[in-house]
C-alpha cells in the first residue's frame, strides 16, 4: 500500500506560481473539485487503490475542509438511523475513521428518545440514571423510553484535513484558493483567486488542464455544476441546514441525544442542536430567517416549528438557552447535499460522462461517507486498469 | 331551511357607499373573509344552519371565485386517494356538489396507471379499450395495470359563484374589490380597492368594524395573516402548484388518467396537469422557472423533475404537446394551503382566537371542502345558540 511517489506539493495563495507537471496539456490522471472530506477522503483512497494515478485536489477555500458542509456536519457515526444492509458499510467506515483520527475518534452514548415502548428500549429515567445533566434537559414523561445505541463522534474538518494531509504525503497535489469549472471532454478552468486590499476576492490567473478523469466533489453544489457546466441532468438536490446552538451545560462524557428527528450533539461544553431534515429545498429557494409571531429569528421558518414542537418533550428550547439570532447570519448553517434528492439517501457516486465522476456525501457523510469515497476509488483503479 | 331574509346586498365597485346595516360599529354576525370556494361555501351553509345570523363575504378580487387555488383547482371529485374513514364526508360532499352545480357536476372515470399489479387492477388495454385517445398518452408496457376509480368533475371557480349567489339570494351580503385585515378583538379593517387611469391599483377608502366572528378562509395566505395580524402560530403551510397544459386531444368522454402521483385532467379538449405535492415550500420561497440542462423554462424544477421522470411511462410529455413555457408568468399556477404542513392533508378548520376561525381547503377540497365547510357552519350555529 506504500507509494514510492515524493510528497505532493500544495499551492497555497497565487505568490506560488502554478507549474503542474511535466505535460502541461494533461499533467495529472485525476482531477478533483473540492477537498471536503468526501473530496479529500477519495484523494487518500486513490493513493491506496491506484498508487500510479499522478491526482490534483483544488479547493476554493483556503484549507481541505473550508466547506460549510464539511465544518458544520455533525460528526457522529452512528447505525441508529441506518438499515441493516448499509451496517457493514459504516462498520468499515468506523475502522477507517479510527486508523485516520486515532484518539480525535471518542466513543459517545447515543440515546433515542421515544414517546411509546419500542424494541429495546428501557426507561429514560433508568437509562440517564448516570448523567443527571442530560436528564435535566428533557421531560421524562414527555420522552419516557430511550434506546442506547452506539456512537462515536469526531470533527468533520478534521477528518478532511488529515485525509488530505495523508494523501499529500502520498504524493497527491494540492491548489487551494482556486475556483474549478468542468468542462465536457475532460477539461478544467482553474481560477486562482486572491485578495485585494479593499478584501474584493478577484481571479489572478486562469489555468485549463485536461484530464482523463475528473470527481466533482464540491459537495451541494455539484449537481447545478454537472448540469450547467456538462449538461448532464441529475435528481440529486439540496436542503438549507442550521444547526443552532443551545446553551445547556454538557461533559466529555454526557451522551448524544435523539428525539422526533432532533439531534443534541455535546460539543465545546454545551449543544449543538441538528434539525431534521424532511425534505429538498425548491430549486432557486434563498435562505432565510423565520418570524415567530411577528418576532424576526435567524433560525429558518421550518426548523423554527420544529423546535417549538419539541419544546414540550425538552423544555430548555423554550428558554433563552436556545441560541435564536436575529438574521440568518447570527445561525451557523450550511447547504447539505441530498443524493437522489431523497433526505434519508447515503453517500453514492455516479459516473456523468465518459471524463467525469460525482461523488456526494449528504445527510449520512459522518456513517458513510468514508465507504463511497473508498468504492469509488477502486472502481476508478479498476477502470484505469481496464485501459 | 328557507330564510325570510329578504336577498343580501353587493358592493362591487367603490362607486357604490359601502352602507352595511344599521348598527354602525358592528353591523354583522360574521365576516368572511375570502370568497374562494371554502368562503363562499361557508356563508351558504351559514344561511341554512344559523339564518338568523347576518353574514358579509369579503373579497379581494372582482369575483367569488378570483384567487388562483380556487380557480385552477383540478376540480376532480374522487375518493381514489383517500382514506376509509374519510369516504362518508366524500359522499355527503358529492351530493352536495350534485345539489349546486347539476349537470356542471359530470360523472367521468378515473383510472390510477400502476407499474406492479394491485388489489382490483386490471390489463391498461383493457380498462382502455373503450378509449383508443387515451390509451395513445401511455406506453402499457411501462404502466401494465389500471384501477378504474368512481370520480365526477366540475369547475371549483363555477362551485365558488353558485355558493355565493345562492348565500345572497338568502341574505349574505358580498363585498367585492376589498381588502380585509383582521386584527385581534374582533375587528376588521376594509380596504376597498380601485384602478386608476395609470392602472395602479389604490386604496379608495377604509371602514373598520367590529363582529363576533371572523372567519379567515384566504386559502394559502391565512395563515400567515393569522400570525403576523391575530399572533397565532400555526403549522400550516402552503405549495406552489403549476398545472400545465398538454396539447393531446381529448373528449367529453375521456377518463382522468392518474400514474405515479401525476394527475392528467381531459379539459377543453385538452389536458391540463396536475403534479403531485410532495412536501410544503419552504418560507420565503419565491416560485421561479427551472432550467433544465441550460434551457429555461416557466415550470419550476422540482415539477420539470416528475414529469420528465414519467416521460417513458407518457410519451407526450417529451414533446412539444407538453408547454413547458419561458418564464414563471407563462404557467398557470397558485399558492395551495397545505393545513397542518402535510401534502395529504384533509381540509380543516380551526379556531384561532376569541373571535377567529380558520378555515382551510388544500389538496382535498374538490373532494372534501363543502363537507368541512358545512362542519364549521355547524359548529358556529351551535356556538352562537349557547350564547
Amino acid at each position: 500500500m506504500t507509494s514510492a511517489r515524493p510528497p505532493g506539493r500544495v499551492w497555497a495563495h497565487v505568490g506560488q506560481p502554478f507549474t503542474p507537471g511535466t505535460d502541461p496539456q494533461a499533467p495529472y490522471d485525476v482531477l478533483i473539485l473540492g477537498a471536503g472530506r468526501m473530496g479529500s477522503a477519495l484523494a487518500l483512497t486513490l493513493t491506496e487503490h491506484a498508487p500510479h494515478l499522478k491526482t490534483l485536489l483544488v479547493e476554493e477555500g483556503g484549507l481541505p475542509n473550508e466547506d460549510g458542509a464539511t465544518i458544520l456536519a455533525p460528526g457522529i457515526w452512528t447505525t441508529a438511523h441506518l438499515p441493516e444492509s448499509q451496517h457493514g458499510a459504516a462498520r468499515w467506515t468506523l475502522e477507517r475513521l479510527r486508523d485516520l483520527l486515532g484518539d480525535d475518534l471518542q466513543p459517545r452514548p447515543y440515546l433515542t428518545l421515544h414517546d411509546q415502548p419500542a424494541p429495546n428500549t428501557q426507561p429514560t429515567r433508568d437509562l440517564l440514571g448516570a448523567h443527571p445533566q442530560s436528564l435535566a434537559l428533557l421531560d421524562p414523561e414527555a420522552l419516557p423510553h430511550a434506546r442506547a445505541h452506539e456512537a462515536h463522534t469526531y470533527r468533520p474538518g478534521t477528518l478532511a484535513q488529515v485525509a488530505a494531509q495523508s494523501a499529500i504525503r502520498r504524493g497527491t497535489d494540492l491548489l487551494l484558493n482556486t475556483s474549478a469549472t468542468p468542462h465536457p471532454g475532460g477539461r478544467v478552468t482553474l481560477e486562482r483567486l486572491t485578495v485585494t486590499n479593499t478584501h474584493q476576492v478577484v481571479t489572478h490567473d486562469i489555468h485549463t488542464i485536461h484530464a482523463p478523469l475528473i470527481v466533482l466533489a464540491t459537495g451541494a453544489h455539484a449537481p447545478a455544476q454537472a448540469e450547467h457546466h456538462l449538461g448532464v441532468h441529475t435528481r440529486h438536490a439540496r436542503a438549507y441546514r442550521q444547526t443552532p446552538h443551545l446553551a445547556a451545560p454538557s461533559t466529555e462524557a454526557a451522551p448524544v441525544l435523539h428525539a422526533r428527528g432532533l439531534t443534541l450533539r455535546p460539543q465545546h461544553g454545551a449543544y449543538t442542536l441538528i434539525p431534521p431534515i424532511h425534505h429538498r429545498d425548491p430549486h432557486g429557494y434563498a435562505p432565510q430567517g423565520g418570524h415567530l409571531t411577528g418576532v424576526p429569528t435567524g433560525l429558518r421558518r421550518e426548523t423554527l416549528e420544529d423546535l417549538v414542537g419539541l419544546m414540550d418533550a425538552l423544555p430548555p428550547l423554550a428558554t433563552s438557552d436556545l441560541h435564536l439570532g436575529r438574521s440568518l447570519a447570527d445561525i451557523p448553517g450550511a447547504w447539505l447535499a441530498l443524493p437522489g434528492g431523497q433526505p434519508d439517501a447515503t453517500p453514492t457516486h455516479q459516473r456523468l460522462d465518459d471524463h467525469t465522476h460525482l461523488l456526494l456525501g449528504g445527510p449520512h457523510a459522518d456513517t458513510l461517507g468514508l465507504w463511497t469515497a473508498d468504492e469509488l476509488a477502486r472502481n476508478i483503479a479498476g477502470e484505469v486498469g481496464r485501459r
